[in-house]
């Protein structure tokens, strides 16, 4: 049974083959603890604020459940996709162990959906609740955007736990669809590509492919941010660079992969290719943030990357992780798992408070003071618009689907946890341990526990970033560069090869053509940005009157006083109005906005 | 007969008096030509625009203008306040001189605007098109905000004209308010204060005062944006800085000062004060724009001031000027008059075409790419929210009134045109040309024509840019600093004044604290920002790809290609990628925007 995210068929046109979730158990160490978290705190917390927020009883439409709604009906059209994604992620966790109590809310969250769904079956609360009339507002209605999500929950739990009581739901849902649609906010496309995945009904896929072609001719009405906003203005296989909304740009993408792959549209994967390429070097924020205006939640010109206005969603994070996810796969480029780790550390996870509780929307690299009158202020239990924690919810349940691909010829292993991994090579079953104390120790030790007597390729990344590094196996010593290092040799149980990164604090230049943070340096560890919060400036100076001292080194310093086992810098600066030495503490940036409310930089004025 | 847009009571704790419409005429130059242009070309346009839009049809609701109406009523509910604002730029037209056609279309709209109004008083039709229940939307109706430009326009066309059909009007409405109300817009109040000195009916000023005083308690609902949106955060006279949306800011302060200065109330023009020292050192543009943020159209943190994604709302400049304005009168103090002068060339007038009859809403200080998706694209003849155009006709039909005030020791001249002036001082008349090619050529020769025989004191304002300025007159020459410079004396008709500003081009630096442009420099001449277009980088290169040359100075070079008598800078780069040195041609902040589509920077990446 393949349990992972996203599994291309054996006919597409795709370079590796994922992991299931059932084939990598995560045991110790960074990944691990927030995984558990998520588990134990985060998906609890997701289901009690559903109910709070009245999102559950917006599906309380069916007559058995009309008693028990408390609420007066949504207030925004796509809430039924949090409780979709919430369920995505229960069904990636139960998979990954019992818990009876989980399995139960999931139970009572699925019979309601169920229940809801119409005879004919449509199913989506907000049209329900309202005129009933299916598909009259495209534009901001965001139907098959929910429906997109009802399937990918319903291809989680199907692939994960063998459960189609939600894939029953789906496939009605999706039979109720006239045709080829397009809608304001993409997703049903790679969805539909999943269904067509896991029931071989082609038609899905000819669906979603005619969807993606639909849209690019300025057709949707009411654009008011401009047809750009929803990917309208140019066609898909045509548009050379990314534009509008984030979220919906990278999930059209992730569906034009998806498409691509399972056609063998390499003409489509190649447009996709090409405008990831040109996000990474002109509208990519350090942390692996994208979109860079608040106004519409979107992409900048080119270069236009401000700090302290950066919108950064946590959803368009999460979108990039899914299709650089997509792209590896289809590729088998390192440069893809360099983006998903650089974005999983610093630009997912900063969404996510270290209790797992509370949720940043927006994620900028620059907070000038405390006291801020907009709205944007400190972590939230959940939003009014609350598309981004249960995202976290489900992308962190099915995290160690990433860690690592097989195909043919071996093993690839693309991100560094401590970790089991087994799988079926042509000759054989392999088993491979991991043990590291990654991001923190940059020493990754992989045990042979299994292995066919065949040879075999096992590949490791050594990151972008990553300017020394060294791997130690069987044969010896060596140098390695950034990419994958491929080491093809008879494997023997008991094997080990270490791969060594070294892990010096770095300053980072900005490209000169970003004009926001011209003149700064960043500091940077392994795959971690790191900030200087109010609360580690020297003597609680104001962040804004710290310049860089270049005539003194960063240094590693443990910070067991924000999170166990945590690695900061010590920076040197100066004061601005003194020109007094001085040394501010700084800490991983996916742990800021943990401690007291201030100010925080990533960028720091040389 | 007073005349002019402010004009405190004579009890007001106000130092200086502002000249009337008739007291000063513009004679040649450039304000000449631009207060020209604006008659000639852009009130009768704002006419035409104002049909086209609908929103003259938008008023006819009274029964002998139905059948004439084909528009299907206000989209939006601040739209009468632009018919208010053209008719106020008409009142001061028809007041510098006849235009039989431009007061045939007055006459029309003023009966409409009559007809309109409800028996009651009640006159907004929005509402009237809408349920016709009044107040009912404080927070976002803008029903005040409407009012009270129809009561600035009325007090105008009294002042100016001595016609009091629209005055009749405007009290009826006024009448109709059931006591001080916290409008979602501020705006009443500054009107109140006005009807008040227009009429002497003080109880205006009361409601005006205790409308101050409900403000910044929290109550106005619906604040998306935060209470700080249209300051109902912090009481008028306790907030320290501005917040919120800009022009919503400064037209509450100009009530505030209005308000103030009638009331002797100190510690309310202080707090004015505090915040206005406070929005000029951390939250303005270099050309005095104001607001940082799309998303709300709002000021941002201190030094948050991004070029790319300046709001810089027209608007905002204009409403700044007002501000400025009053504070000088109030205070006397020159660097009021420095803000105004800087504005007006570089905030207020980037807003509108050489032309004329094309604007921007927002005035950023670069554009990367001509390719804009969003919406901000190129000069546009109208706006649905139209309110920037016709505050640009009110104000440059009432631009000579910025020109220069009097108090009983003298006259005092803060801006510089060719002109006449002439004013009664207590121990008699006094006339005044002012000769000068400002702000191309910096020499401004002021000449007696009529002066009492009393001695009297002449103040002339150095402006605060300026490095190297002499005055020569009957006592010979010498340098002056920045300030008002003061020349009392028993003067002759016949004596002649000549100052003479040093006008080199000049680079300046930022304040390092303005993340957004660290480490770059912009171009300035006199009053005036400059920028380097597309059409005039070396060979057309990208904006993007050039670098300052320090090693190379700019010079002037006259600019007849863009427009008569400007005078343009030649800027030293060198390209980025090669290194190598070429010179880019700076023109004036103000007219960019006026040929061909492309980038443009103020701020030149060092």
């Amino acid at each position: 049974m393949s349990v992972s995210v996203v599994q291309p068929s054996r006919t597409a046109w795709s370079r590796l083959r994922p992991f299931g979730a059932g084939q990598v158990d995560l045991r110790t160490g960074f990944w691990a603890d927030r995984v558990r978290i998520n588990r134990e705190r985060t998906i609890p917390h997701g289901l009690d604020q559903l109910r709070r927020a009245g999102t559950l009883d917006n599906l309380r439409l069916a007559d058995g459940y009309r008693a028990a709604a408390d609420s007066t009906g949504a207030t925004l059209p796509f809430l039924d996709s949090d409780v979709y994604k919430w369920l995505e992620a229960v069904g990636w966790e139960l998979a990954r162990g019992p818990d009876p109590g989980l399995a139960a809310s999931a139970d009572e969250v699925i019979a309601l959906v169920t229940a809801t769904q119409r005879a004919d079956g449509y199913l989506n609360s907000y049209v329900q609740a309202g005129d009933g009339e299916p598909y009259r507002d495209l534009s901001w209605g965001h139907e098959l955007y929910c429906l997109g999500h009802l399937i990918q929950a319903a291809v989680a739990w199907h692939r994960a736990l063998g459960d189609d009581r939600l894939l029953d739901v789906a496939i009605r849902a999706a039979d109720h669809l006239p045709g080829p649609l397009v809608d304001g906010h993409p997703n049903i496309e790679m969805a539909l590509v999943e269904l067509a995945r896991v029931t071989g009904d082609r038609r899905r896929l000819t669906t979603a492919a005619r969807m993606l072609e639909l849209r690019g001719h300025g057709t949707l009405p009411g654009a008011r941010f401009g047809a750009g906003y929803w990917q309208d203005h140019e066609p898909v296989r045509d548009a050379a660079t990314v534009a509008g909304h984030a979220v919906r740009q990278l999930y059209l993408d992730c569906g034009a992969v998806d498409v691509a792959v399972e056609l063998g549209d390499d003409r489509l994967l190649g447009a996709v290719r090409r405008r990831w390429d040109d996000m990474i070097r002109t509208r990519t924020y350090l942390t692996g943030g994208l979109g860079s205006r608040h106004r519409d939640e979107a992409f900048g010109d080119p270069y236009e990357l401000p700090p302290d206005r950066a919108y950064a969603e946590t959803c368009a994070a999460i979108a990039s992780v899914m299709l650089a996810w997509r792209l590896l796969l289809a590729t088998g480029e390192a440069g893809y798992a360099d983006s998903i780790e650089r974005t999983m550390y610093n630009g997912v996870l900063p969404g996510i408070s270290l209790t797992g509780t509370r949720f940043f929307y927006t994620n900028p690299l620059q907070r000038r003071t405390h006291r801020v009158l907009d709205g944007a202020g400190p972590r939230l239990p959940w939003y009014p618009c609350a598309c981004c924690p249960p995202n976290l919810m489900r992308l962190l349940s099915s995290w160690q689907q990433y860690l690592a691909t097989c195909d043919d010829s071996g093993i690839q292993v693309h991100q560094y946890a401590a970790a089991e991994v087994r799988t079926e090579l042509p000759s054989g079953p392999a088993r491979l341990r991991i043990d590291t104390g990654y991001p923190w120790d940059g020493r990754i030790i992989l045990s042979l526990l299994e292995t066919p007597a065949e040879p075999w390729t096992l590949s490791l990344r050594v990151p972008r970033w990553c300017r020394t590094a060294t791997l130690t196996g069987p044969d010896g010593t060596l140098a390695v560069g950034a990419g994958m290092v491929k080491r093809h040799r008879r494997w023997q149980p008991g094997d080990v090869v270490e791969l060594s990164l070294d892990l010096p604090a770095r300053i980072t230049e900005p490209d000169p053509r970003i004009d926001a943070v011209r003149g700064c340096v960043a500091v940077e560890r392994g795959p971690l940005v790191y900030c200087i919060e109010t609360a580690d400036a020297p003597g609680r100076t104001e962040i804004e009157e710290l310049i860089w001292d270049p005539s003194r080194e960063p240094a590693v310093r443990p910070r067991p006083d924000v999170a166990e086992a945590m690695v900061g810098v010590t920076v040197p600066v100066l004061r601005r109005r003194s020109g007094a030495p001085a040394t501010a503490g700084a800490i991983p940036y996916f742990a800021w906005g943990n401690r007291e409310p201030g100010a925080m930089r990533v960028w720091i004025p040389r």
